[in-house]
């Protein structure tokens, strides 16, 4: 039998060879020069006979995972964390999502830098993923924002960030480094994406999302106008001024047949020596890296390519969109993000919790964590987090419940220091609807939070909650006494 | 201020120096020599200042756990795994409790032996405890009966086990091993047990029951006679033969004023030379550490002591005696065995699966365990295992359901292989009433468990259960086709 | 640019469909149907695009490592531990070497079968590659010999000790396992192996030495006779009787141009449903893999594949090759086994110790282990395990020293157990020479161990040492007298 | 026989009981009041039968180590990596010993606060103390420098690090917080400290030097003014600009009898409901813990002890102190501080190196770490850091070799971007005398680094060195050209 595999290569581009120094020029030459073909498609869905990655992808690529986005949007909830640490789903963190992407893609070394109330995340990044499961040779590693003899300053950007850390970034010889921001929830294999950027033999490839329409991304990803072969041309930004002319221009964009635009995930496949040489030589002054660096890049000329992805991607870019991500996991259904997949496990911080202990409760459609204590308890429409305490006669619809850190005791120890306070979880003939709980919050008796001035937006964080989107979001450790209405 | 302390210590038994070698003769040397003083008492909860222990006992005690019991009493929850690997409190398994004890009392070196069926057993202490929780010089280290070129067959008994594993045993020099029977549910401060041992300076102490009757203890372990001090003056067994006689006897000890009958829990505290000692040179045929060495050492004059418990205890004597354990854990009570402790936590496995999925679902005094799939049910009075899945319209009360080990996916990998079988879990319409369901267990659709017959002791292993004390237990693996009715 | 590969699958073999089920046959018609080609040939060197592996490697092969093999052959150093187990190159243990091909090749679910003197190979294999390196879905799982209720004999042979474990082995839905001995020394990236196998459609695949005479393999794995497409005709016996026939006939072999022999390395790649129908339905009562199994499958008429391995290979089959594999890896090239290559790293129990104390020592073509305290001594030639302690004035040359577990510390616990005794290490003004000194020996000062009589093979048990090939076995924790001149 | 302990516990200093909040009044009622004895000690030497600690220290300590010291002490050495992060004694980073400390005394809760130039320490703590080591609830959490929507700034001083960091702190409900500089070489038994402190019932527990003279202290920790009881009477600075004058001071103060001064080492043991108020309500503007923090509480009447320590301690406050810590540790002597201590061992990194190759090398007076390479070269009085590889002829006398992160491979990979340059280590040749050669250095052909000129100071980093004290120190990942000399 005879099995012929033709695979099409797209190549070439004019390469500026004053500005790109040695070591790039040697990659360059290894390409194989020729006309750019009319019809290759990097779409990795068409992909049938994939090439094993050489060199393999464990050795040689690394990830570098921001752990901060823009945390305003999703305050309160970024108070005392970054947004990668916001627990989701339960038993999760926000980060667990991308990290386990990279973890399943086989790319066990990761950097992940932060600098934005970064202790939450540092403590959940080092004890869920350090020792096991990256394999002997990998490593999560955190890199706080420092100060040092030379810098004295908090990173300026993603681009500054990771100019300041090339030393411990270029420890390992990896080829690419992979650029990903952490809070994004969504599942790909990056294996795909880097075949496809060797294929093409790109310097850089940016992810592109297919199945979102351009008015609805992470603002500050910006938008790429791609050719048929999926080339980047342009990198715009959507400015928030102008949000009607933008997307008429988007349209008419879309109606040339050869040219679309297309929004970009803030994800980037980038060669080693390229980025070294685009922070340090051509853009010292770069704070950011997609409005500086990939437009500086296509300004030079380099081969800029978009790798589209069609599933699930959610950027959290509200606490309505935070909101509604946890009411899809509560749906066995295959529309959200997939928690349960053994294909592709979500790895977090592992628990070795006693179980949920059920008095007399009717759960519907609900998630519950690890080591709750339900008692005479109704409960729908709910995500309801670890070690979450649920009084008699209360009733909790159409919410999210984030859970606590640890078991309160009643015990002198604590009682010295903290007595009189309402206990941490949900105390009993209380009644939440549409409200997210943060951790270790102490909701009292006879509580009612469910919003009863239909509030839009409320800022009452005094009281210990705000109202975002008519969502009741009551603060981390916040406490709300008995016969409180909300 | 002035405080004073006063600790009367009890010593000096008749040694026999000719049979008790130079290193004993040094610690014996040691001891202070006097008079028994008339009313010094070693129970624990008298002791208001207790010493600190040295050598510290993280690196002076070691333990010898039993991984296996008398298995037949479990069977056929032993048919694949030994007593300690049975599955307790949707989380545990049975050894996790005498472990967490370990841990919870700065014991950090842990022999697990074991022979029968002990894979489930090395598999689960392996995963859970090598590497984190014991600290950097702490293991629990598996010893699996083994052939050697001096000796081809099994261990022939605990005393057997322990002889020919002195060699490794030896490997740290500390001071006392503590011998511990693996399927035991207690909660112990091992910790006060040594610095009774240590104050009192015994040869052997065995820690008893004063909560339990007489006859209501682990078989085998045998019965201490006691005097006033505590000290054991007799070790005599329990003759299943003629157990009337014998509580007879008990009884009429009892009413002697000066001497007690209490049963052991077969836990032994015992110096390191008198063990080598007892095992190699006075006993060196011994099988049994409890009726031949324990025996052996009062023969010879040594000192040993009785430790009295009062906590609870349970020791797995029958399946009845394994399905109440189970309940009591479903009740928020204080009278069984507490998995929720915060001051000395249970340890095991550590996982991360995905949150609980309730459809619709009324629960009642039960406990859920870590990643279960609940459809339209109804579940009163039970343990439901890890990743337990019931199926819509199904009832389960008064049960314990182990669980199962993998999320089972309906892919091609699988149905090539497993066509046509109930998938894992509990189908649709079921019921099912005080059964035990093991692990894995495919229980289809309309099916009843419910020992319709009322039937006291059954035996219907090739139709995947068995009948014991009316309790139905399904066995691991066993798949009930839709409909049937048991 | 159009790259084209063009891939020849070789297939059709005479399938006996009487006897091979559903599963099987499953498999065997996705083949493609067609005439054997004349010039394909599966040599792994020549397959310059390798696909993919579908599915990935880490989620559908499990290994089986047998970490006993025939252990008189090494005896002494397996008098307490079995060949896997054995120290080798100051740092590692034998089953390093698999274990570390295993995770290099992205094989993460690893079973160690054992049941000779298994206790140091569980303990090594439980610390070193417990939690970490394997990623969070990968384990070695220690399976010990064990009784169960149906069966209560030790394991009779390799295919035995899988059939009794298929329970445990089908645990995770793998499609095929691969079969290794435990105590070889060579790196291998099984990942081509697994290709060939998959490209070919094999049903099993044996690797072979194409690098070894035929005369010098490890008795016992067989012969194989394959035909020029690398497919296996015949497997046969090297009758220990009559070897010089047996290497006569293979000559003969070797000039018929079609076929030649070839030594089997006892390393088998299997289809899951493949071996279960063979060990279960087809030869339920084979104790051997090779000899019983392989055979029976050839029987069958399955398709039974060779794979060719070229690199360095050692057996250690005798005292005398596991003393030349350490003598080579103090030699700094490559013809022996690379400890220090980056790309394919050996794996072996995490260590902190501090670092090796060198007061004066002349050290030549030797290598050193860590935490070794090296007074006034020569080394040459010799292979330093980890925390030796050498003495003023000694030599030691062309010679492999274990080391110990611990440093003996010369206090009051210890001193009253083994007072007077010659401490752990090497004393003073002692000299060695060709000889292997295993673990926690104690050589006392101005020792002599240099074959004084020029024995080729001796039995000294008693004294501590053994004589084999002129080389001298010191045993381990033996104690060598001061003065002593051997 | 009868034991009597008498312990007098001294109280009772004048409670300002308005400030001191409702927490602290329950603690203090809580002791006996009464006179101060006069003969009542607290050095921890007396205590022959201490009291086991309860709460148990592993629940109830948690400690506070500040990564950063005042860097430029140190540097270059600080230059890329904070002082905790400093290699020392070929294996280990400076911090392991503080962490070591708090192992070895049962704390394992263990918070690292970082800023300036957190990366190596953030990396190394996460490496080496994640998961294993310190019991199912134990950690070290490494608190980077953060920006929070309530503050933007750096950490401002100690006191205002933890101020910040108050609601991760508590996340515990220890009792005590234990804080330490991390760049201390030393050895001690916290436990007795807590003992001390809770035994006094102290507010606050300062440890101060016993062995050493005040003007060789750490600059920054103060001197403490103590009576007969090691009740601290004054927290002075000794002020830089006038060090005559405050030796002059001390002397004075040493001249009464009834006081005495003695220098501070910056450790603190403060009760969590102190700390709290202190930082809080106290002196909320407070910076720095000693000087302003510590003073605050004298001065509020807080009782404030002094806890003598005696043993070696080193405060690495210059490059001379760190080079002579390191040739202290390669003599084979008590002096020092002693990193083979099997009782307190010293823990790190794990490592799974090879062993160190030696071809052909004469080694005085050293210690060298894992996985050297060592050629024909002379090595005498060096620390060599793991992973070292040293040229033939290359002669090393009376330095620390720090060695490197990887082993470097002239492979295509690196030889693409780092074309040319010196190889990572020491090459063939060269001389190196009294130098500090730092990670990753590129030590060229017939160089010598040998102070030619015999500068006492000078700042060359532009060439690759600095030189301190006489001593050369070669910075990280420096390029020293073959035939330098320097």
């Amino acid at each position: 039998m005879l099995v012929v595999h033709v695979t099409t290569i797209s190549d070439s581009f004019p390469l500026n060879s004053q500005e790109i120094e040695q070591s790039e020029r040697n990659e360059s030459t290894k390409r194989i020069k020729g006309k750019i073909p009319q019809k290759s498609v990097s779409n990795s869905h068409q992909v049938q006979n994939p090439i094993l990655l050489q060199p393999p992808v464990n050795q040689s690529v690394a990830a570098i995972v921001f752990g901060d986005g823009s945390e305003s949007r999703l305050y309160p909830l970024t108070k005392r964390r970054s947004e990668g640490a916001i627990p989701i789903a339960s038993n999760y963190r926000l980060i667990d999502a991308v990290v386990s992407n990279c973890i399943n893609s086989n790319i066990n070394k990761i950097y992940a830098m932060t600098q934005f109330n970064s202790t939450s995340l540092n403590s959940h990044l080092s004890r869920a993923y350090s020792g096991a499961g990256l394999g002997k040779e990998g490593f999560v590693e955190v890199i706080a924002a420092y100060q040092s003899p030379e810098d004295q300053g908090w990173f300026k950007g993603t681009a500054d960030a990771i100019r300041r850390c090339l030393w411990v970034l270029e420890e390992y010889p990896v080829v690419e480094f992979l650029i990903l921001p952490g809070h994004h929830l969504y599942k790909m294999d990056y294996q795909k994406l880097i075949e496809s950027h060797r294929n093409r033999k790109s310097d850089i490839t940016i992810v592109a999302s297919n199945g979102i329409a351009v008015r609805d991304e992470d603002p500050g990803f910006g938008v790429l106008k791609i050719n048929a072969e999926n080339q980047v041309m342009e990198y715009s930004m959507k400015s928030d001024r102008e949000p009607h002319n933008y997307v008429a221009e988007a349209l008419t964009r879309l109606s040339d047949s050869s040219y679309r635009c297309i929004p970009s995930m803030g994800i980037y496949l980038i060669n080693r020596a390229t980025m070294v040489n685009l922070l340090n030589k051509h853009f010292p002054k770069a704070n950011y890296f997609g409005t500086e660096v990939i437009r500086g890049a296509l300004s030079l000329g380099m081969k800029v390519d978009a790798y589209l992805f069609e599933g699930y991607w959610e950027d959290m870019k509200s606490i309505e969109a935070f909101y509604q991500a946890n009411m899809k996991c509560i749906k066995n259904s295959n529309l959200g993000y997939n928690f349960c997949d053994r294909d592709s496990p979500v790895y977090t911080m592992p628990r070795y919790l006693p179980p949920t202990i059920v008095n007399d409760a009717i759960i519907t459609d609900s998630v519950i964590g690890d080591g709750c204590i339900l008692n005479r308890c109704k409960i729908k429409g709910t995500v309801v987090g670890m070690r979450t305490k649920i009084g008699d006669g209360t009733i909790i619809e159409d919410s999210v419940i984030m859970g606590s850190d640890v078991y309160q005791i009643e015990d002198d120890r604590e009682s010295s220091i903290k007595s009189k306070s309402v206990p941490i979880g949900i105390g009993e003939n209380t009644e939440i609807r549409k409200a997210i709980v943060d951790k270790n919050a102490r909701i009292g008796k006879n509580v009612k939070i469910i919003n009863k001035d239909n509030v839009e937006e409320g800022e009452r964080e005094g009281s210990g909650y705000i109202i975002s989107g008519r969502i009741m979001v009551v603060l981390r450790s916040a406490e709300i006494p008995d016969g409180s209405i909300l």
